[in-house]
């Protein structure tokens, strides 16, 4: 019997269902092959329990056994420590995907948000802080595009760096942020192609169309 | 003899001084005790072996014996592993220091590097982009001011987290944006007054200074 336990919202609207972070928790847990369940808290009312366990009012956290864990990127490298198939053992190599993971979240994720959210407001005024913002981005792919030229992987093989790097640039694409970079492109094709991230992303669709 | 390498710029303008990354490396090997050198790699030209130890074009990047590390909170968790300064053994503590830098990295400096890179563009036009922006900063800032509330650090002690998120939180407060967040002010004073973060942070501005 298992005791992880995934908790997330109990329902979101339309727009961000298949982008809901519990995805990155959901599809490690898939690759892992590692049984759980789900738990939900309120999307509406954000309770004092919740803020307990997440203190910015987000999702996911996970509980496995006495441990009970928020961030995404903390979750993965929680169940990467039980898993090969998202962190690798050997040092040299653990490091590259440790190293990479950080990269998604700090480095890559830090220019791609502010921008989906500029462009999530409506905005289109060209103003030098929007255009610096489209510069970030733009540096950041362009690095990465470099990085990915040749590459299946982030590192040798599929890990935890991938699924964030991965999920990361799912949403630039959204938006068709990735139209000059095209390694970008055909990575997030062939992450998302995996079984894993197929039945994750239907998961979280499901769960919360039953809410509805 | 120290085989701890830490590579960053042999120069950088002014403006950054104090506040590029390897301050956060630093500071850790500071609290750490643990010996290491410096090394570096032009902010000029950056050069193809920069890109091969930094694919993003940044610095630091952290030697250590056979490892090569990038990515300041990757180097930071990398340390930690040998250090309970940084780090604590204990798997309930050490998760919630992991937690907390994860939150430092990705739910707090997503909000305020974007934000502190549209004060540095002197962009003062209140678009809906912009606006959304600010109430990101300010909705981040309110809930770690309300973890932060009578802590005087993260976790049980200071940790590899505080490094982050008063490194994180200097530079908002550098643009006084912390004048409505009193305990994040005050936490950032406690961190800064750390002897371990004054011997960092006079070693980086020397360092620089020295090839004006």
């Amino acid at each position: 019997m298992s005791d992880v336990v995934l908790t997330t919202f109990d329902w979101v609207p339309e727009t961000p269902r298949g982008y809901v972070r519990d995805l990155r928790v959901r599809w490690a847990l898939e690759e892992a092959e590692l049984p759980y369940r789900v738990e939900v808290t309120p999307f509406g009312d954000r309770t004092a329990e919740h803020f307990l366990h997440q203190p910015f009012g987000q999702v996911p956290w996970l509980t496995d056994g006495d441990i009970v864990i928020f961030e995404s990127g903390a979750i993965l490298l929680h169940l990467g420590a039980s898993s090969d198939a998202l962190l690798p053992v050997d040092p040299q190599r653990r490091n590259e995907v440790i190293q990479w993971s950080f990269a998604a979240l700090n480095s890559l994720e830090m220019a791609s948000l502010p921008w989906s959210l500029f462009l999530f407001s409506g905005d289109t005024e060209e103003t030098p802080g929007k255009q610096l913002l489209d510069k970030f981005l733009a540096a950041r792919l362009g690095h990465l595009e470099a990085a990915l030229v040749g590459r299946e992987w982030l590192a040798e093989t599929f890990s935890m760096a991938d699924i964030l790097t991965a999920d990361v640039l799912r949403l630039v694409d959204r938006f068709d942020g990735l139209a000059q970079h095209p390694a970008c492109r055909d990575y997030v094709a062939r992450a998302t192609a995996r079984p894993a991230f197929l039945k994750a992303h239907s998961d979280q669709i499901a769960h919360f169309a039953a809410a509805d």
